[in-house]
C-alpha cells in the first residue's frame, strides 16, 4: 500500500476541491480597523460533518447553536468572528448567533440551518450585530481564501496558522486542508480554540467523527500554554466529497492513510498553537514513554508541558530537570521513584529515580534550541504520549494584563 | 461556653509552653552568606505528634522519614533547611535525611526517632552534609526563636510568617503557635509546603490528627500560587501537653475551640502565604456559594483562583470577569448557566447568567485594592468554599526563570 502523504506548499482550508473563503474588515476587534476579524468557509456541495467541542460547562451561544446543527443535518458552511466570543451571554447571546447564521446564509444564499457559527474573543460581552450585518456584505468568496480566513480569526495570535496536505488511494487523490487559531486560554479538552478542518474525501459520517476524536486526542487535547479551557473551543471537519470516491469507512483501505493524513494535519496545526502561545520564545515537547495506560502517559504529559515551573525554566535556559519530576509526582499518573528515568534531549539527568553527572553546557545547550524536548521513562509498561506547550515569559503577563482594557 | 480567640502579638511558634527553636546560616543556600538556612524546633516535653504530606507520587526524603517517624511515636524535635530539598535525590537522599536526623539528635541530646526533618529549595541536589553537621553545633535554642525559625526557612519568601492564638477553657489557657514558609510551587493538596504548628494543650493523638486535617481542607489546601504541588509539602502539629489538661477528645468541650483557634491560625499562615506568592503584588479571594457539595465549591474556587488569565487580569486592574466565568467552566463543578450570579466585590456583574450593567470604574476601584474578593453564586445546593492566591506578574516570570543558575 502507498502510504506517502505529501504537505502542499501554501496550502490552507480551501485547498481541497470545492472549499471556498472570503474575509473583512467588520471593525468587531476595533472600530474602523483594516484588521481582518469576520470570515467564512464555504463548500460548494453538501459536507459530512463532525464536530468537537469544549467539554467547559459554560460554553459560548456559538458552540451550543453547533451542537445543534450537528444534530440536524449537513453543514456547509461556517461563519466565525474573532474581537469577541459571545461566551456568557444569556439568551441575547444564542439570539445573536442565530442572527450571525441567518445573515450568512442570506448573504450567499443558503439554507441558515446549514450554516455554522463560531466566535473567538473577549467573555462577557454582546457581538456588535449591525457591524456583523454590514461586514458580511462584504465578503468575497474565493478558491484562495483560505489565507484570508486563517488571519479573520487571529486575537493575539501573531502568525495564521493553516496547512494541507495530499495523499493518494487506489487512483484516488484525497487532500486535506487546515486552519487553527489559538494563543492564549488554551487547554483545550475535546478541541482547540477555533480550528476548521477540510477534505474533498468522502468519509461515511460515523468514521468521520471517530477519525476527528482520535486525530484530537492526539493533537489539540495534547496542547496547553496556560491550563485555561475555553467555554470556545470547536474542532470542525467538512468532508464534501468531490473527490469522487467510494465514501471511506472503518477498516476501508483507505482508512487508515485517511487517519494517518488526518493526524498528520491536526498534529501540525496544534504545534504551530504551541509555538505561537502568548509571549512564547520556544516549542516545548514532553513526551512519557512507559506508562502503564495511555490515559496515564497522557496526563503525565500534560502536566509537565503545563508547569509553570517548567515553562519559567525553560524560558530563562535553566536546565532544573528537578520541576519536570516535580510536575510529574503531582500528574496523578502511576510512578515508581526508582524506575525512572528522564533525559533532556538526548542527555540523561535521572536514571532509576538516581541523578547523573551530565556537563550542564551540554544541558544549556539543548535548552537553547527552538524545540526543547524532555523524555521520561516510567518503565511500567507501553503507553506513550506526547505533549506540546511553550515557555511563560514576562510578554504573556504583559498581553495578558491589558487584553479588555 | 467562652468562645473568645486572641491572637498573640508578635506571636510564633514558640509562643506556646515548652517550645525553643534557633537557627544559623550553615552556608547551603549560599557559601559564607550570613542568610539563616537551618533551624531547629524542640520541645522540652513528649509530644503527641499529627502530620500531613504532599499528595505527589513523588516524595521528598524528609517527607518520607517523616511519614515513618509517625508511624513509630513521639516525636518532639524538627530539624529544618532551605536551599535544597533532598527530592528526587533516590537511596542516598534517605541516607542523609536519616543522617541529619541523627545529627541532630546528638546536637540536642534526644532519640534521633524523635526528631522530624524537613528540607525545602532545590530538586535533584544533594544535601550539602558537612556544612549541615558543621552548622548544627552553632544552633543554640531559645523560647524566642521561632523568629529566627521562621527566617530560615524561607526561600523566595519576602517575609516571614507566624502566629500564635490563645484561648481559654474551664479555667485551663491554651496557646497554638505556627510558622510558615512557602512563596512558589505552591498548590499544596493535603498540606502546604512547610508549616509547623505547635500546641501547648494536651490533645488525644486520633483527634489531633483530624482537627489538622479539617484545618488543613479550610486553609492550605485552598492556597494556589502557581498550580505545581511540591514533593516536600509538609504540615506538622506537635502538642506537649504543658497546659495540663486532660486531653482534648473528640466531642469534649473544648474540642470546638480547639478546632476553632487551630483553623484561625492555619487560615491566617495560608492567607499570609497567598499575599507572599512569588512576584505577587495582591491578594486573591475566591467564595463560591450555594454549590451542590463542598467538593464542588472547593474544586471551583480552587480553579478560578488558579486561572492564569484571572490572576493577570488582576495585576493589570483589568475588570475581565468573563475569565472568572471560563475558569468555572473547566473546573469539574457541576454548573447552571442560567443560576450563575458573580460578584467583583460587592458589584453584581452576571446575574442569572446574564451581564448587568455597572459602572467600570466601580469594578476598576475594586480591583485596585490590596485584597480582590470574587463572590459566586451557583444557586444549586448549600456548599461553600474559600480559596486563596495571588496576581500573576512579570516578576513571578523573572523569579523562576533565574532560580538555579
Amino acid at each position: 500500500m502507498e502510504t506517502r502523504i505529501d504537505t502542499i506548499k501554501d496550502g490552507t482550508v480551501t485547498t481541497p476541491r470545492g472549499f471556498h473563503a472570503g474575509a473583512t474588515a467588520a471593525g468587531i476587534k476595533h472600530v474602523g480597523s483594516d484588521k481582518l476579524d469576520l470570515g467564512i468557509l464555504f463548500s460548494q456541495e453538501p459536507c459530512v460533518t463532525a464536530g468537537l467541542f469544549t467539554t467547559s460547562r459554560i460554553k459560548s451561544a456559538p458552540v451550543l447553536l453547533c451542537q445543534e446543527c450537528l444534530k440536524k443535518g449537513r453543514a456547509l458552511t461556517v461563519v466565525v468572528n474573532s474581537g469577541c466570543a459571545n461566551a456568557s451571554t444569556g439568551k441575547q447571546g444564542l439570539a445573536d448567533a442565530a442572527e450571525m447564521a441567518s445573515l450568512t446564509a442570506k448573504a450567499i444564499g443558503v439554507d441558515p440551518e446549514e450554516v455554522l457559527v463560531a466566535s473567538t474573543g473577549v467573555i462577557g460581552q454582546r457581538l456588535p450585530m449591525e457591524r456583523i450585518r454590514e461586514g458580511l456584505n462584504h465578503i468575497s468568496l474565493s478558491d484562495n481564501g483560505g489565507h484570508e480566513l486563517a488571519r479573520a480569526m487571529m486575537t493575539t495570535d501573531t502568525v495564521p496558522k493553516e496547512i494541507a496536505v495530499a495523499f493518494e488511494v487506489e487512483g484516488s487523490l484525497f487532500t486535506i486542508g487546515g486552519v487553527v487559531k489559538g494563543s492564549g486560554m488554551i487547554h483545550p479538552n475535546m478541541a482547540t480554540l477555533l480550528c476548521f478542518l477540510t477534505t474533498d474525501a468522502a468519509v461515511e459520517p460515523a468514521f468521520l467523527h471517530e477519525a476527528l476524536r482520535r486525530a484530537g486526542d492526539i493533537s489539540f487535547n495534547m496542547v496547553s500554554i496556560d491550563g485555561d479551557t475555553s467555554p470556545s473551543d470547536t474542532l470542525l471537519l467538512l468532508a464534501n466529497g468531490m473527490a469522487g470516491n467510494t465514501p471511506i469507512v472503518s477498516g476501508s483501505p483507505s482508512a487508515d492513510l485517511f487517519q494517518q493524513a488526518l493526524d498528520r494535519a491536526c498534529v501540525h496545526l496544534a504545534k504551530a498553537v504551541a509555538r505561537d502561545g502568548e509571549g512564547a520564545t520556544r516549542l516545548l515537547e514532553v513526551t512519557v514513554n512507559g506508562a502503564k495506560s495511555r490515559t496515564d502517559a497522557a496526563q503525565a504529559a500534560r502536566t509537565i508541558v503545563s508547569s509553570p515551573l517548567w515553562k519559567t525554566a525553560v524560558y530563562g535556559r535553566d536546565p532544573n530537570w528537578g520541576r519536570v519530576v516535580a510536575a510529574l509526582g503531582r500528574s496523578g499518573a502511576e510512578v515508581e521513584e526508582t524506575r525512572l528515568d528522564v533525559r533532556i534531549g538526548e542527555i540523561l539527568v535521572l536514571k532509576g529515580g538516581m541523578p547523573q553527572p551530565y556537563d550542564e553546557s551540554d544541558v544549556v545547550w539543548v535548552m537553547e534550541r527552538d524545540e526543547v524536548p524532555v523524555t521520561l521513562e516510567l518503565n511500567l509498561g507501553t503507553a506513550s504520549a506526547t505533549a506540546w506547550g511553550c515557555d511563560l515569559t514576562e510578554k504573556y503577563v504583559m498581553i495578558n494584563s491589558q487584553y479588555t482594557t
